[in-house]
């Protein structure tokens, strides 16, 4: 039995948090944030597109740097307010530090332990 | 080298997203929230502890299922802005409707998919 679905934006003020998850190693890479455009352009493109909530437009991840996410597949949760996206990631790190995965610390006794390893320099891939 | 590190709160009203692994499987189980006393009692008792949104209290994970998660691990996002935890579930089902993940619903072409198992009846645990 199928039927259809839209997450429901108008909860949390318009947008929800997408977990970014690689397909292959389900390593979480990161989470960010989907207006209902960019949900939709996601769809379409199958590639993932954001809303970024500093620079408060769509972000196309992978503009600057070049390392998009081609979605696999999407899920919803039970609530209808969160999407999971099982993405292959180009160049092998979603974050902008350089890292595979944003959550490169780890927190032990309230400290922080760098647990990643650096893939690329982002002076190198920000100019 | 390791320095303090706390997640940034004042960000987003008092509230940051956490996102539940399964440490084993890496399965992503599911969504919520904490606040700083959330982030400090899960902290403090390796035992996931959230805010509920929809009953505006701390919510311990598993007070009425049983289902508690133990923390194995937390990590911290480049922002420092969301967390994710590695944990290992008790009953083998994070999500109240009684799937391992509250992922269990794929989305292909607007349509979902039910993807997941049921692991319990929510009538039998929620009573």
């Amino acid at each position: 039995m199928t039927s259809t679905i839209t997450p429901d934006f108008a909860k949390q003020g318009g947008l929800i948090p997408a977990i970014v998850q690689d397909y292959r190693t389900g390593d979480v890479l990161m989470l960010a944030y989907m207006n209902k455009e960019a949900f939709r352009e996601t769809q379409k493109t199958k590639t993932a597109v954001y809303f970024s909530r500093s620079r408060n437009r769509l972000w196309r991840k992978g503009e600057t740097s070049g390392h998009v996410q081609k979605v696999k597949e999407i899920f919803i949760d039970c609530d209808n307010d969160t999407v999971l996206l099982k993405v292959e990631q180009a160049g092998g790190a979603a974050c902008h530090e350089g890292y595979k995965s944003c959550f490169f610390r780890k927190i032990e006794d309230g400290k922080e332990i760098v647990t990643g390893k650096r893939v690329f320099d982002p002076k190198e891939v920000y100019r």
